[in-house]
């Protein structure tokens, strides 16, 4: 693997990354790894009887983030976030991390030191370690790239979803959409990873349009802390079938119907919604059910399981609705029930 | 993980991929995937008592190669040629593979579609299987990315070397550098991946300069091919430490030595150059011996290995110095011994 950034300290950055991923190494490590970074690969063993699970997800520069309101820790801790709720969606733990990292050869060394704790952070939070990676100057904009090698006792796929299963999520869906329209209003990073005092909100603020500038900081935090810093969910225990919604209700839950082979039909007025995404969305004038249905990267896991006749066995999800045996069905807060079609962004995924 | 290419016939490029990979799959599959494309994670499981290895590289336009020269399959071909070799270093067997691909939004399908039949046609060649990825938009240029995972009875790392004993590389070097010389020269793609017909060649060679024209087809074709589609070594047996000529002999024998805390005394004249690079370099009018130091990108092993008096058991390489104490030495052909100083790309690896 070739690194190629051209500029001073090139040899110094890889060895600080070196280091730093051994240090966490220490505090963190699984003692899994056999051989980590400084290698022609990573040597690993995974524990025995366990199924290996790896998932790749890759941030581009311009499409899937803006540096006008990502600080660079943010970008390094959400890449580990979106990989990881991929293996938490198999219904595995994540292990092992592999980074790889493009960026314009004037890239600052410090930046990309702060990419790389941002990485070691979320690894830390998940009990996962930096094994490898690859670093390359890129003609133009940041790319990051990761892939996660995890286990599982018993994997959870998506094509698991038996007809009378009930269908749950983990949490409200829509912040992260929402959190990402208040970001493009203020057009400036958000050191949320450093806290988030009131002074700097009182400067921020000035950058909303008038009605949201009532909103409270306590009402703005989480919902752009979910859009910048998602946190994974951990996975339920007794699902038979499961994803992360990454891309949208609407279109998630299709696939997982679509890779079951089977329907779904969804209560609207059941899907959750926080009272701050409704807060942010009346004063930002959009249909908070609107955004719960299609905005994407929430990374909540939406699962079907069995209905139990224990009440508190379902209460570790929200009950959104139940799978039928074809069709996507919607059921309004009137009863009414309409199809809906799957919309958002596509993926080919492994 | 995201897919964004705005582009008409994108879910059915998705499903093609999907395909093709299961297709390889039946024919040369290994049955350790659980659940490969289409869910959130790949899922597998390794041989119980072996190491797992694990590497990324990735390979970006206008930094690693230049689309002026290679075709689309060969870009797939030789991403996984560097990942497999790789794994190969550290004595193991290539198994998975998880590729990223971003690509300009305007890129044809076709193109992409290419990319993964020289994906493909590697991964089948090394016994591999294609078991996930990640696709995106790139605002310009190509980035590809790649996660190979494999497994080995027994690693060999890079810090195993001990005094005495021999250095080794499986073939000559140089071979690559002195190729991209001469598609530096050509500047035009060559489908060498469709044979390399006498009429092909007629018209390339217009493009070389006089002295270049003398270069017979059998002369050019192996220099070129070893820099476009590269083919990874398989490891010998016994090797005490290891690792793949990626970035030129002197800097990749020193990062063997730097890892096995040795020094190393090469002999220059032991270093195999090939008739074929001799006679292209003589004509482009350079140094073959600078080629074979410090060119990159042959994938060749270099490894150690304890000396055995039978000469037979030294025959799966080629000898080309031995691991002394400390210190970088370079024999020359009249025996003058001097210091040299590593010089090339560094990276940081796993």
């Amino acid at each position: 693997m070739s690194f190629c950034l051209r500029e001073a300290g090139e040899l110094a950055l890889l060895d600080w990354i070196r280091e730093r991923a051994g240090k966490k190494d220490k505090k963190g490590g699984k003692g899994i790894l056999v051989a980590g970074i400084g290698d022609d690969a990573a040597a690993f063993r995974l524990a025995p009887g366990k199924t290996a699970l790896a998932t790749t997800d890759m941030m581009v520069e311009g499409v899937h983030f803006d540096t006008g309101y990502f600080t660079p820790y943010q970008l390094g801790f959400k890449l580990v976030s979106v990989n990881v709720s991929d293996i938490y969606a198999m219904g595995g733990s994540p292990r092992l991390a592999f980074f790889t990292l493009a960026a314009p050869p004037e890239t600052r060394t410090a930046f990309i030191k702060e990419i790389f704790e941002g990485v070691l952070a979320a690894l830390g939070l998940y009990g996962g370690r930096l094994a490898g990676g690859d670093l390359s100057a890129s003609p133009s904009g940041l790319v990051l790239d990761m892939t996660v090698i995890g286990d599982a006792d018993r994997i959870v796929r998506r094509s698991g979803a038996r007809v009378g299963d009930g269908v749950f999520v983990t949490g409200p869906l829509g912040d992260s959409a929402c959190g990402l329209v208040l970001l493009r209003e203020m057009a400036a990073p958000v050191r949320i990873e450093k806290g988030f005092q009131g002074s700097h909100w009182d400067k921020l603020k000035k950058r909303l349009r008038r009605p949201l500038r009532s909103l409270s900081p306590e009402t703005v935090k989480p919902l752009i802390e979910r859009h910048l810093m998602p946190v994974a969910k951990r996975p339920p225990v007794g699902a038979s079938a499961m994803l992360d919604i990454s891309d949208g209700l609407l279109l998630d839950v299709s696939r997982l119907c679509k890779e079951s082979a089977v329907g779904v039909r969804i209560y609207e007025d059941k899907i959750p919604i926080s009272d701050r995404m409704r807060q942010a969305a009346a004063a930002l004038g959009l249909d908070p059910l609107a955004l719960a249905k299609t905005g994407g990267e929430d990374y909540e896991l939406l699962y079907a399981a069995p209905l139990s006749r224990d009440r508190r066995r379902n209460a570790r999800g929200i009950l959104i609705g139940e799978i039928v045996p074809s069709g996507l069905y919607m059921v309004d807060a009137l009863g009414r029930t309409k199809r809906f079609r799957a919309a958002g962004y596509e993926h080919f995924s492994g």
